[in-house]
């Protein structure tokens, strides 16, 4: 059967099939995975997450792997953000009966792309029928070592705020995609990166750990948008984040959207989440791959440069 | 704000504060939850499963208490299929906009009520807006030791079937919900339990541990129909899974059910699903709380009585 057909005419066992074939584990296929720890003395995270049709992706913006993709970043972005090792997803995949095979295909080789450079597996699932298509990943990893993980609660005063990732770019790419969709005008095409970002974010895998390893305290990532990431590990450190102007000012394919789009890319900045970007605190040198972006300071709540944010949205699940 | 209010008056935040105070965790409000070994020496073990409104789950059927219990018994089932223990789950809710938070709420009760019951906390989750409500859970467990989980692979001739749990009872209180929603008539109130059985199945926390520590090498649990589970394990294992037809017959409640909807109980007992009772096979006589229901023996596929089974149908997700 080819990957045109769909999911009710080729039914159930053949769609697993499919994923599984896209992204094979020899731990998937019984009740439950088991997963063996990959250090005698470490502990297990884990974190999910639900991805909606028309809410969090557009099946005429993004391709289905690009779907997979951000499926699996935006979850281990979360597992890497408490300093630890992802090491397995499960999907579980709610579709219309009248989704295409190959649809459902992509997102498992999306997955298992992006699975594969961490290391990870596609360890489970579960597949239903849905008016709607959802997807929701579960990202589970190992937490080595008898550390502590690098919680909302422990930005101190006088630490240094670290960030690897863009800032901003997510939030630019969907503003890019509402005007022009994926027909993005020929004079506009090095703004592609933007749209890349918001389709299948791109971290470097195992920046969590390095951070751990190398001394921050706290870590999240940039989800919901930067002053309000920000805003809830100040609350939980019962401190100021002083983000520093020059280091997160729009570069310059910002600047360009902005200008092509007539927005503030301050706006993407401050306000537009769904980068993922690393965001930790040190007393120490920024690790590698990270970058200075602020201060932490006695006080509460965010500043930019010691002035109150001009923008401060955020993703908001039922505004 | 009170319950009736709905999620899109209330947002995201305050739903998530009602779920957080219907199941508090310790492990919960980071970006991923960093759970702790029960044991130096065990293994972490994780299913998932999605539930779609309609589908799974009617609103005028269930209350949102029965929907949270249910998503925690067929996670947790998986769970003790494997032998292990479970101790955490993960919740995801899409919702329409106009879902009252009471309903969420009580979904989140559900869960908590179930879990108390296992030791196991709900520690982490995802909300977030859609056309119609879905609730994926994933659930984690613990097996502990060096010895092997009880997989689908390792039931061999010579061995006795047991089983935990009612078989057919959730189609038959499915049949009477199609029937008579719940407004069953007054002669019919000893068949509660045929409905109970579907809305929010319960199985003894605990049994899958049992199983593993006296004996057994092969479980699963009944989820998409007996004839349609015992013949995964039997082609799996290659052998035949031969059923006692007098251990397996309907009951006195499955007999006056299948009477008053002119139906066949035996095929709930065969081709209905979604009981979640464990089926193991072991060599010693049944671990406490499982009786016996039948015999692996050389050959293939699934037999009653030696005799081919009368139904062989099954949950199908796209059918």
């Amino acid at each position: 059967m080819g990957l045109s057909h769909t999911l009710e005419q080729v039914g159930e066992r053949h769609v697993i099939h499919e994923i599984v074939a896209a992204a094979p584990s020899a731990l998937n296929g019984d009740d439950a995975a088991v997963l063996y720890p990959a250090a005698p003395n470490s502990r297990t995270v884990a974190s999910t997450d639900m991805m909606v049709e028309g809410r969090h992706f557009r099946r005429d913006w993004s391709t289905a792997a690009e779907v997979g993709q951000k499926a699996i970043v935006r979850n281990f972005a979360d597992i890497e953000a408490m300093g630890a090792r992802p090491t397995a997803a499960l999907l579980a995949i709610a579709a219309p009966g009248d989704t295409p095979v190959g649809y459902v295909r992509g997102i498992a080789q999306g997955i298992a792309e992006r699975c594969a450079l961490y290391n990870a597996e596609l360890v489970g699932g579960d597949l239903t029928r849905s008016d709607s298509l959802v997807i929701n990943v579960t990202a589970m990893g190992s937490l080595g070592g008898s550390g502590a993980p690098l919680t909302l609660d422990k930005a101190r005063a006088g630490q240094t705020l670290v960030a690897h990732g863009k800032i901003g770019y997510s939030a630019a790419g969907l503003a890019l995609l509402e005007r022009f969709g994926r027909a993005l005008p020929q004079e506009l095409e090095d703004l592609w990166p933007l749209v890349d970002a918001h389709c299948a974010p791109t971290l470097t895998p195992g920046r969590g750990v390095i951070a751990r390893a190398t001394g921050s305290t706290a870590m999240t990532d940039n989800s919901d948008g930067l002053v309000r990431d920000m805003g809830l590990m100040a609350q939980r450190s019962s401190v100021n984040i002083d983000l520093d102007p020059a280091a997160i000012a729009p570069d310059a394919l910002l600047v360009s959207a902005g200008a092509v789009l007539d927005v503030d890319p301050w706006e993407w900045v401050l306000s537009g989440g769904e980068d993922h970007t690393l965001l930790a605190t040190t007393y120490k040198a920024a690790p590698s791959g990270f970058r200075e972006i602020g201060q932490v300071q006695r006080g509460t709540g965010v500043t930019v440069g010691g002035e109150a944010p001009r923008f401060t949205g955020g993703w908001e699940s039922f505004a």
